[in-house]
């Protein structure tokens, strides 16, 4: 992996010169919408359109999503909210998660509450006999998730989606060590303006570089962490966290100091642990 | 069990004396529903007064129950209902379901959807350290969940609740076979009336007599079978069904010829099993 970003800077020049603005970053969004089916999932687009409608903080925050517009309710009466503090996870003979990932181009998006990547359409992941495809992954800081009581300084969430609609998020827990040469690469791209995206069809991207190598994972029925807060996300949170420089960190953290939903109640709901 | 019929059938002519009409049945209600706080749960109460919104067939049916009114919005737009079909459950180490069921008065209610035996305070299940209290069962014919895609006779719902206001449902499934002795004390008694209850001091029940010798169990999250289809309901579908007598199965469905939902998506919930 180390050899990564450097690969990727020999292309920094022509890359430069291939940077679309945000009108044609929302056509390919455009083009994404129409061949993908059903849940509403909280795009890039409708993102940064209605990036001030939400926030981290303050009356927008957190505690008044569900009272901002009735689209929003989910986030005050849901019962399967997402994040949530793993505790008491029960071993499970849980399928392996199949990742079938394909190097595709950087389209980056500052939408207002992350840094998001949209992926084309082609890479996949396979829980137990069931198809997702990558749809686009995101940042958090710090993580959302908590595992046992503890955060991690940040966190990647891939989302994905199924056929019928279905969205399943893979969590990959960030802490602070060595530079991470996937991020390296992002992180050189990162646009500053907030509601602006690039599209870089040169610097290519594998985002199964962002995966630790062990894949073990606990897994819960919950929601997406930003409003609409919709439910029915398969959340697949990998245990074993990767790590990214502090420098990384604080480079994401000069964008979004501190972008990351409270953990919501677990309720009755169980979280499966594989072995 | 042989013998609780016949016990009970000698307290017959003094139970008739003791038989209160809806108001003081609806009294009951309001005071269980004082102790009890938060989530909504259709009480026998709401589905007495409410008994023609929806039904099991025709315009008011399950397909249109997300239409009749906003309140039921839940059992069109969720996505973690119930009933489902339990296929592809993994094995987990599950904790044990502690039952601590006491002996109580028989209170029962034909509500226009099932019969239902309202549950005085006192008796508890305890799942992972948690508890959750009995306040209510009642009877769905044929049964609503399936069992890789066979559904029962009939199953018996027993609705739970916890100090955060959470439901855990205990499913007790039943097939034809012997006569099942707790059913013919609570059968002698049906309230042939829609809306009508009966209160039997003198008829003490146990529920625990209604649970198979083998505890073994499925789970998984969904929601109220019923409007307003409320999710956050955790399930705890019993393995081994009981069994019942084609004549005990017949005097349900001259009541309730068909009240079961068809089983919903299951999404990407994950069910768990108990080994």
């Amino acid at each position: 992996m180390g050899g990564t970003g450097s690969r990727f800077n020999d292309r920094e020049k022509e890359d430069s010169e291939m940077i679309k603005d945000v009108h044609a970053f929302h056509s390919l969004l455009l083009i994404a919408a129409m061949v993908m089916p059903a849940i509403p999932i909280a795009s890039a687009a409708e993102k940064g359109a209605a990036g001030h409608e939400w926030s981290y903080e303050g009356e927008h925050g957190p505690a008044h999503w569900g009272d901002v517009k009735t689209d929003y309710a989910m986030c005050k009466t849901g019962k399967n909210q997402s994040p949530i503090d793993i505790t008491g996870a029960v071993k499970a003979d849980l399928p392996t998660i199949q990742f079938a990932y394909k190097t595709g181009p950087l389209r980056m998006m500052n939408n207002g509450h992350s840094i998001q990547v949209n992926y084309p359409e082609g890479s996949f992941i396979t829980v137990d006999g069931k198809l997702y495809q990558l749809v686009q992954f995101h940042f958090h800081h710090p993580s959302e998730e908590k595992i046992k009581g503890k955060s991690f300084d940040m966190v990647a969430h891939l989302v994905h989606k199924n056929a019928e609609g279905y969205l399943a998020v893979v969590a990959v827990l960030m802490k602070k060590g060595r530079a991470n040469a996937f991020l390296k690469t992002l992180w050189e791209h990162l646009p500053k303006e907030e509601g602006k995206g690039k599209v870089l069809a040169n610097v290519p991207i594998d985002p199964s570089e962002l995966l630790p190598a062990q894949r073990g994972y606990y897994t819960y029925t919950g929601s997406l962490t930003t409003p609409p807060c919709t439910e029915g996300v398969t959340w697949l949170v990998l245990k074993t966290p990767v790590e990214l420089s502090g420098a990384q960190i604080d480079r994401f953290a000069h964008f979004y100091k501190h972008n990351a939903r409270p953990v919501q109640p677990l309720g009755g709901r169980v979280v499966s642990e594989s072995r």
